[in-house]
Formats: C-alpha cells, sequence, structure tokens
C-alpha cells in the first residue's frame, strides 16, 4: 500500500458567518453565478482532459477505486482488515493509516486535482481530502469529487492533522488523506430531502414556512409532514440519532432501575375481548368473527398481576389511544412505562420509590447522555432542565396547587381538574418557589380519577392518586387502587355513568380481588413525553420514530 | 411483646407417600370418614368453649390477631417495624423475632390448642404453628385454625429450628411460632380453582382429565381453559412464578447482550395503514375511518433504521399473527425479540453475533436462573438442554440436513420445506451427530423465504438465510436482506403472486434502500417458544401471561 507523504492543499476559504462583515446580498448573488458559470467551464475542461486520460489508459489509480459488487456474498473469507470507528479517528495518531466504512454527506471538486469529502459516521464527523500525485489519478479525484451524498464508501487512508481545525466537522483536529475509495452501496441524486435540513429545527409554525425560509439561511426550513413522508431519510440526521440515543437512553435507566429494585418484567395482551378503560377512545378490530379492542394501558392486568403475587411489575409496552386529536403532545400510538407495586402502610411508599426512579433518570441524563442532550439543544433551544436541591421533590397536595393558581389570578373551584394552560402556569409557579421542573401533585380529587382509585380517608372528595410534571406537563398519573372485591364493585356502580363489574370487560378483574390481594399502587409514563420535555421538543411527533396520528399511519 | 418459649408440639405425621408401603385404598376410605366424623365432633365441642370463653371476656390474645382495616391510608406514619423477607428465614437464627407479611396457603386445626399454618411468599414457603399458653388464647388458634386459604396475612413470630425438617415447605429447617396474626386482605372461600392444583401439570391429552384425574392423586388435572379462566389464581402457583422468571430472564439476558453490543434500542409502529407482509394473517383494524392493519413483525421498519445509519437495532415488542391455527405452538399474539444488523463482507458476520446471542442467553438461564427451571421441571419432566461443546454451534447447510433426512427414510426434494414433524426428526439426528439441541439451518431455497431475502451467490434456487433451532423447533427465523432498491423491485415483481413496490404498504420501504444502504441481516425470535422449548412445556400457552388464540381473548 502506497504511504508516501501527500501534499496537503489548503482548504477553500469559507464564506463569512452569520454576524461576520460581508459583501452585499446582491453582490454575492452576483459573485455566485459568475462562480457557478466558471466553474462549468472548469469541469468541462476537466471531464475532457480525464477522458483523454482514460482513454489513453493509463490511470495508475485503477485498482484503487470504484464501485464494489453488492455486498451479496461470495465465499466467505474473513475481513483481511477490520475496519475502525470514525469516532476513533480524533485520537488517532497523525499518519497512522485508517479503513473506515463511511457515509459521503458532500463531496466538492476544488479543481482537476484536489477534492474534499465529508464523512460520517453515526454522530461523528471527518473531513478527507484527495489530492492526485504521481499514484493517485486525476480520474480517481473526479470519481471522488463526483460521489453522491448519502452513498456508503470503504475508505483507506491516512490520518493527519491538519494545518487549522475543521470547523464543519465533529473531528475538528483530524483529516483522512484518501488512498482507496469504494462504493459499497450508491445513493441516487437527488435525494428527496436534504439531510443538512433535517439538522434544523422544525419551523414554529407550519403555516409560515415561505418567510421563515427566506429569513434564514436561504434553505427552506423543512415542516413535519415531509419529514415525516420522508422519515427515513430524515432519521439519519445527527439531531435525530441524538434523539433516538436518549430516548433508548431512558429505557435503559429505567430498565436498569427495576432490574436494580426487584421489579418483574411483564407482557400484558394487546388485543382485549372488551375495552379496558370504559369504551371511549378505544381502537376496535375483528377478531376472527368477532369485535375486539386494542388495549389502552395495561391497567387492569398490571394489577391482576400483583393480584397473582408479582408485588413489583414493570412492562414497557405499546399503548393505543383513539383519540382524534391533532394537537403537538398526542399520539394514537406511544410506549407506556408501567409500573406497579404492592406496600404496606401506605401508598406513599410506593411513591417514594417512584421519585427515586423519575430522579434516577434525570440525573443518567445529565450525566450519561449529555453528548447527545447537548447537541438537540442546540437546536431547540431550551433551559437546562432544573432537578430539585438535595433530591427533594415538591410533592404539594393539590389543594395548594389550587391555592397557588388563585393567588397567580386564576379563577377555580377546589375540585375542578386543571386545563392545560393552568398546568402550564403552575409549573411556571413552582418553578419560581421551588426551583424545580420536576414536581409531585398529591391527593387529585376522586372525581377526575379512574374508578380503580382508592378514595382518600382525608376527604372522600378527593382520592389517593397523584400525577407527575415536567416543565408544567404530566408525564406520570398513578394511584393506590382500590384491592378489595366488594368496594371496588361499588365504587364501579357509583360512576356516571355506571360501570358494570359483572361485564366481559371487568369481569377477570373483579374476581381478582376477590381472594387476598396486597394493597397497591403504582404509575404509568409516556415515554415520548418525557424524551420531548426533557429536550423542550415543540411535537411529541418529534420523539417517535414512526409517529401515529389521525392523519397518519404511513410510513 | 411476649417471647416466653412457646411449647412445640409434634407435627402430625403425614400420611404415606406414594410408593412406600400403606393400609389398602377401602381401609384408607373408611378411616378418612370415622376421622372427618370425630373432627366434627370436636370441633363443635371447641367452638362452644371458646363462644363461652369468649362470653366471659377473658381473651388475653384480643389485641394480637384479627382483621386489620382496609390499608387505606390513614395518616401517613412509616411502618415502625420493617416486615422481613420470607425468602431470609431459613437463615435466621433459632429464637430470632420475625415480621412478615405472607399469604396463608393452608390453616389446619390439630386441636383447640394447636394449629398450623402453611405460609408462602413467592417461591419460598414456611410451616407456622399457633399453640395456646397463658399469654396466647384459644380464640386467637381458632381464627389462625378457620383463615381462608390464599388470605393475605401479617404475622409477628419466633423463628425455630423445627425438630424434624418441614418436608411440604421449601424452608424445611425453620419454622415459625406465631405470636400476633392480623389479616390484610381476606380470601373468599371456597376457590374456584385450587393453587396446589395448578402446581400439577396439564393433562397430557385434555380429553382424557376425568380418568387421569382418578389415576393420581384423587385431584382433578386442572384443564388448560379452567386455568385460562382463572389466570389470576392460576398465576399465583409457583410454578406460574418460575415461568414467568425465566420468561423474564431471558428478556434480561437478551437486554444485557444488546446494551453490550452496541445494539440500539427501537420501537417501530403496530398500527400501519397497509399490511407489511403481503396481506396473509393479518388482522385487520379501523383507524378513525379507514382500514389499517396490525403489526405482523418490526421487519419492515427495523430495516428503515439500519437504512437510518443506525447501525444495529433491536426490539423487545408485541407481534400479532391472525393465524386460525388451534395448535399448541401458536399464539395470535406474542412477544417477538427482533434484531437487525449491519455486516462488512458476509452475513455469517451476522451469524456470529446471533450464536453468541443465544448461547449467552443458554448460558445465562443454565446459571443464573437454575432454580427456577428445577422446579419447573420437576413438573414438566424433560431432558437437561444440551449445547454444543466448546460453544461450536452445528451450522448446516440446509442441504445436509436434507440429506440426513432422506438417510433416516424421509422422501424430500432438494428445494422442499420441511414439515414440522421432518423438523423435529433432524432436531433428533443432530442431537445424536453432534450432541446439542440448539443448532443452525443456512442457506434455505430461495422459495420458501420472503421476498426480502438475498439470494445466494453460490445456487441461485439458495438464499443468504437460515433457521435456529431449540430440540428440534424453530425459534428464529433470519437472512441476509436485499439492500439495494432496484434489485429488491425486481425480487418483488418476480414473486408468485407479483408484489408491487409501488403500493403504500411497499412504496416507503424501498424508498428506503435507494439512497445508499449498508449490506445488513438479522432475525427474529419468538420469546413464548423459547421459554416452552427451554423448559419442555407441553403448550406455548403456558408461557404467555394471558394467551390469545382464536378462540381466546379474555381475560
Amino acid at each position: 500500500m502506497a504511504e508516501e507523504e501527500q501534499q496537503v492543499p489548503e482548504r477553500p476559504k469559507e464564506a463569512p458567518k452569520e454576524g461576520e462583515a460581508g459583501p452585499s446580498k446582491n453582490a454575492l448573488k452576483k459573485a455566485a453565478k459568475e462562480k457557478e458559470k466558471a466553474e462549468k467551464k472548469r469541469l468541462i475542461q476537466e471531464r475532457e482532459a480525464a477522458q483523454k486520460q482514460a482513454a489513453e489508459g493509463n490511470d495508475v489509480s485503477k485498482e484503487d477505486y470504484g464501485e464494489s459488487p453488492m455486498v451479496g456474498s461470495k465465499q466467505y473469507k474473513p475481513p483481511q482488515w477490520k475496519r475502525d470507528k470514525l469516532s476513533d479517528t480524533g485520537s488517532k495518531e497523525d499518519g497512522s493509516e485508517t479503513h473506515l466504512r463511511v457515509v459521503v454527506r458532500n463531496a466538492r471538486s476544488q479543481s482537476a486535482k484536489l477534492a474534499f469529502l465529508d464523512l460520517r459516521d453515526g454522530l461523528s464527523s471527518i473531513q478527507a481530502v484527495i489530492a492526485a500525485s504521481e499514484t493517485l489519478s486525476r480520474q480517481m479525484v473526479k470519481f471522488a469529487s463526483t460521489l453522491n451524498p448519502e452513498s456508503l464508501v470503504d475508505v483507506i487512508g491516512i490520518v493527519k492533522v491538519p494545518k487549522e481545525p475543521v470547523k464543519s466537522a465533529t473531528i475538528q483536529d483530524r483529516e483522512i488523506h484518501i488512498l482507496k475509495l469504494f462504493v459499497v452501496s450508491k445513493s441516487e441524486s437527488p435525494l428527496p430531502i436534504q439531510i443538512e435540513d433535517a439538522e434544523r429545527p422544525l419551523p414554529e409554525d407550519e403555516k409560515k414556512i415561505e418567510e421563515q425560509s427566506s429569513e434564514e439561511s436561504g434553505r427552506p426550513l423543512l415542516g413535519l409532514s415531509t419529514r415525516l413522508d420522508n422519515r427515513t431519510l430524515d432519521l439519519r440526521s445527527m439531531l435525530n440519532h441524538a434523539i433516538v440515543e436518549i430516548k433508548g437512553g431512558i429505557c435503559r435507566l429505567w430498565t436498569e432501575f427495576m432490574w436494580q429494585n426487584d421489579f418483574k418484567q411483564i407482557w400484558t395482551p394487546k388485543i382485549n375481548g372488551a375495552p379496558s378503560e370504559g369504551g371511549s377512545n378505544v381502537f376496535e378490530m375483528k377478531y376472527f368473527n368477532n369485535p375486539a379492542y386494542l388495549a389502552q394501558s395495561p391497567q387492569l392486568y398490571k394489577q391482576m398481576m400483583i393480584s397473582a403475587r408479582y408485588k413489583r411489575v414493570w412492562e414497557l409496552g405499546t399503548v393505543f389511544r383513539a383519540e382524534n386529536s391533532n394537537t403537538a403532545r398526542h399520539l394514537t400510538e406511544f410506549m407506556g412505562l408501567d409500573l406497579e407495586m404492592e406496600f404496606q402502610e401506605h401508598y406513599h411508599e410506593v411513591l417514594d420509590v417512584l421519585e427515586e426512579l423519575v430522579l434516577h433518570i434525570f440525573n443518567g441524563l445529565k450525566t450519561r447522555y449529555k453528548q447527545e442532550t447537548d447537541l438537540v439543544r442546540t437546536v431547540y433551544k431550551v433551559e437546562e432542565f432544573k432537578l430539585p436541591e438535595a433530591g427533594k421533590v415538591p410533592r404539594l397536595p393539590f389543594s395548594e396547587g389550587i391555592t397557588m393558581l388563585r393567588e397567580a389570578g386564576e379563577t377555580l373551584n377546589d375540585y375542578d381538574d386543571l386545563s392545560t394552560p393552568q398546568e402550564k402556569l403552575l409549573g411556571k409557579l413552582v418553578l419560581q418557589k421551588y426551583n424545580t421542573d420536576f414536581y409531585i401533585l398529591d391527593q387529585f380529587p376522586l372525581a377526575i380519577r379512574p374508578f380503580y382509585t382508592m378514595p382518600s380517608p382525608h376527604d372522600p372528595s378527593l382520592s389517593n392518586s397523584y400525577d407527575m410534571f415536567m416543565r408544567g406537563q404530566e408525564i406520570c398519573s398513578g394511584a393506590q387502587r382500590v384491592h378489595d372485591a366488594e368496594f371496588l364493585k361499588k365504587r364501579m356502580r357509583g360512576m356516571d355513568p355506571p360501570l358494570d363489574p359483572d361485564s366481559l370487560g371487568f369481569k377477570h378483574y373483579v374476581e381478582a380481588f376477590k381472594y387476598g390481594c396486597p394493597p397497591h399502587a403504582g404509575g404509568g409514563f409516556g415515554l415520548e413525553r418525557i424524551v420531548m420535555l426533557w429536550l423542550g421538543l415543540p411535537n411529541v411527533r418529534l420523539a417517535s420514530l414512526f409517529p401515529r396520528d389521525p392523519g397518519r399511519n404511513i410510513p
């Protein structure tokens, strides 16, 4: 393999940054047009020169570049060289050889003898240089400079320390001088959306896309539907890689806590012969010759598992809600993080565990997922998430929340449910008073909670139930549940409209509490909502890989 | 608290064990009837004595037993005493005090002054003794002896080493002498099924329940539907606790491997606007005003995530199959363990990882879940699961499987699919030849694999696909996938019947491979099937908490 020193050419000067002094818009436009014209002429000349050279058959590099046959599995030979991780390149020695399989973000021809490639892998990117020399043909430079963006390539090259840091790459103090270059999977051109456009934020208001695009970088801000229609490409952005990493991080931190605290994983059914929570917002389906319904939560089943003596159970599963709401915070399908556990004397034992769990997740995100969090926050600016000092999470009685809102001018009765704006306002008031974005409301009015909620012994109009909030939006709803069959029946019959404990959907559930069930409480979290509120994303759809809403179930 | 020494009475003699010499059946019957009669008389006398004593108001224990009010959460006081774990009792010192919340499996009166309780918590059980004394009233003994099975109780007592090991309990060298006893949640009586019956195996043939019941212990063998109709009680059996523990263990071992090997968790949609695998066996549902379909696998989406450059992805999610098959190995809803990963040169790189993953799971089950595995195997007898020596998993070409079957007398063409009996036979042949219950068939005929399978470069009638087997039954199906859009379209159009790459269900999927996608392969496992085959369960429904089949979606 050729290892001789390559000439390191100067990198082309970048255009002045936003905020720096620069020529007027018109002058820039004119210059750009002229540049384009000159460029075209130059490219034609170069192509002719290269064709001439190729025709003469004197391509010294012809073994060193080209399109590989489809990796379709010839006779198996273990690879003679193992590829390096691009993310490790930043710490490689000047002059060392590297083998990479990477994506071409962008290829730019500087002259017939020189081209630059932006290469990417995961959250890392680097600049590569290809320069013609006695051992590297102009044809090969040309081949490199005409690669379509998003093509996947194998690169063998020399790692070099550049004269100046490469600001456009995440690895700024290294670059790669290409020796060999093979296309593994060629991308078609043009792309339906540009990955660099997917790196930028959603337009604030989808209707104002036009105005926004002309104000900013000159490129359109991609609207949500365009992104979702091209979701596989959209998901390639580093922004989305970071979001997916954080979502996985929350699941991982949750799972760790479950393992450490003796919770048992369960898998409850998603197809049910009867609606599980009273019949509204439920998707109906055809189950062979009968109707059936998609689970709106694992609520009834996780309680049955407690009655079956599993003590502490958890599930990470899909939840279906047939809500015809086209808001920025509703999905018809999302991931539910659910847990349920028995307690001995008081449901606050469970609330203690829930608090510890959520703090474990938030602290883990702050330390182990800092890089990804920071990356997303360069795009969606949001205040750092404030955790309570000394881990002391405010656990406010619902009545205190009402009082705080009244003092702020809201008109509310003692047992009224809070509207979304009121919840958000309360979030701000709590932040001012307690300096935390995470807090709990406890002892909700009984009338606004489901039938399986245990009433409060302090006030029969209240209940042993709680919500957890991030930045003034609910992420978890939970309660002590009624664990006595007779009392449960009474509660069901007293609902408005009454529920029938003997009906198909409830019979087995009510039965479960006849034969000695421990007192228990639990809660359910919406995974996508935690992601959205942690990162300050403007829409929960951005936290779902392939979001489902009333208007979308493709792709 | 009273801590004086209690008199340790002799435990009643147990009936001779099966296989031991004993009186004839008729003699036993007669003796039992007489005993019952005498017992009734005695109980009546005792009740009268106790009523007399109670009427006189001289119950010295009246503060030490009774029914606690519903744990419904009085003013919160952290419990003054923390309860112990029953499983720790086996290592407690003779004479030490213990506080427990446990289930009464069974209460037996020995005399007016003496009763025994079988107590259980999780996979542990212990015998408790309650004996009348100067400080413990006969009324309290009576209260204990009449507790309904499955009631949940708080017990304060003294841990003692019994004179003889208690064979009926898992903790045999300790018993508990009760000082205080409170019912936390009372069970109704009678129970619709007995938990001890749920500890025994399914009848071999559901039709022969009657005959089997008279031959065995005199109690009926519980049939599958009775168990599933009373699933919450059925799930209380230690047998089912062990199965759930093992199922969770497989998920945990899987997840650990995913974390250690840089796989990223994904969450693919379960509601799709078009069927994902060609339209057969798919559940249709109503999505607002349009039809939609439940995901039969995350196949298309996990591949799209590879194209979106996530390198290695995994999902543990629900899979729906509208198969109208009432066999012992089909469910309409099960947990799919899926993974997909890019590779560099050959799909065997992926197969290597899959092998390592499965061995990690099997070895983990053998070491970390031995207790639970052994417990289940006392009920369902099955040979120890044989792993290949030195971790060298046989990776047989499909053609070799055909040859082995032909040598064993089967009539098969080179490209025929194997029937279930043939698969099982091959399992036996492989076990004989290679001494392992786990092996792989590689290079399946192309015609019997899905459209997204990469054909083999060796033989266009074969494909780069594989199945993994346990005890001759498939647990995983996987392959290299076509990663080039043009080739994929050609494959789809060549299917019989042809598939339309431009249709709603496939358009975005095919698009995903237009813009530079790495070569990749993967596989999907059925979680319940691994549980079933590991434990030799006779029916996959036993590996599902609330199984779904064409005849059942309740409870």
